[in-house]
């Protein structure tokens, strides 16, 4: 049995051999998987397409999403059902920050991925192309255009996530991890938090 | 005498008698000015454009940029040099908070202006294409996909200018200052600070 998390740009799979490993959306080839395929997916292209398939099992219909909000990401909503209490961030092509008290989903918001912010502010301004210094010291207000755009990609959204994560752990998931975990020291890595709640989603098909 | 700060994407002015007007920056018509103009440019294509105009008087030469930072944008530095002591953020495409001490630059950071964010998270996906919600409540983690994003863009940015301002006046102004302000309900609106500076400026040249 294969579980897998479609995203926007890449098919995140996990096995219990292999653990995590991936393959980009727009390269992957359905015929090199003959396993049956567990999935949940934020990409409709591929949900669409792998509608036929018959070893690759949409987990969708099993999700209650009544208990998170109609239109949330069900890769978000994985994460969630994997945890009791935590302040759950998914940094992948957006970063998603979510709450969780005692299985509840208190809510949640979006911010860009690391990657959608660099082009965000390239298209602002050919001036303002960088690749982010993620060591800078947030303690520090920056004096150069480099350290003025990490800066303010990184330091709002650590405010924000530290404001939040005052009485509770933190969990940091997806491909840019550990570009933030400098930041918050008291958080864990876990990557294969979506994985813990797709099994939920498959425990409550039993 | 007239004064002008031109940006990305349109021509700030100010004279005595109309206060602040301005002109998109691609339909602008060189022809349709016939005074004096003092101005400032972050744009390179109008900054050089205008090299050879005789009424156009470029101030950049009479900035002192060391005490700033030498790739910093010259409005920025107009706007600091407006004001003796403050947390200063210009709301445009891009959004800068710059914090200055008895006239002393500390250092600033540069996030994405409020268009530039929404085109940002649509690029991520179709599905996060939205008009964010001015009236959301911050205090409040959002359960809808336009409240966390709206929430996403605005909370981060506005918890970094509250932990930067506790001890600050905090001054706001650009295009997008007033959709802001209802977050910071202590700061103070100056859409002429940018000229306060620019006037600073013409001052040191005499």
């Amino acid at each position: 049995m294969i579980l897998c998390d479609i995203g926007n740009t890449h098919f995140f799979f996990y096995d219990e051999k292999r653990g995590v490993f991936k393959e980009k959306a727009d390269e992957f080839d359905i015929s090199s998987m003959h396993e049956r395929v567990y999935f949940i997916s934020v990409n409709h292209y591929w949900e669409k397409r792998l509608e036929h398939e018959e070893n690759w099992i949409n987990l969708r219909q099993y999700v209650d999403f009544s208990a998170f909000y109609e239109s949330m990401g069900i890769d978000r909503i994985a994460c969630c059902m994997a945890v009791k209490s935590a302040l759950i961030i998914d940094a992948g092509s957006a970063i998603t920050v979510d709450k969780v008290e005692q299985g509840e989903h208190m809510g949640g918001f979006i911010y860009p991925g690391v990657n959608a912010m660099q082009r965000c502010y390239k298209s602002i301004s050919p001036r303002l192309e960088v690749s982010f210094n993620f060591d800078i010291d947030l303690a520090i207000m920056p004096k150069n255009t480099r350290d003025a755009l990490s800066f303010g990609a990184l330091s709002p959204l650590i405010c924000s996530i530290r404001e939040l994560s005052q009485h509770s752990d933190v969990i940091i998931t997806g491909g840019d991890a550990e570009k933030l975990h400098p930041f918050l020291p008291h958080a864990v890595i876990d990557h294969e938090l979506v994985f813990k709640g797709i099994k939920k989603i498959i425990e409550g098909i039993a």
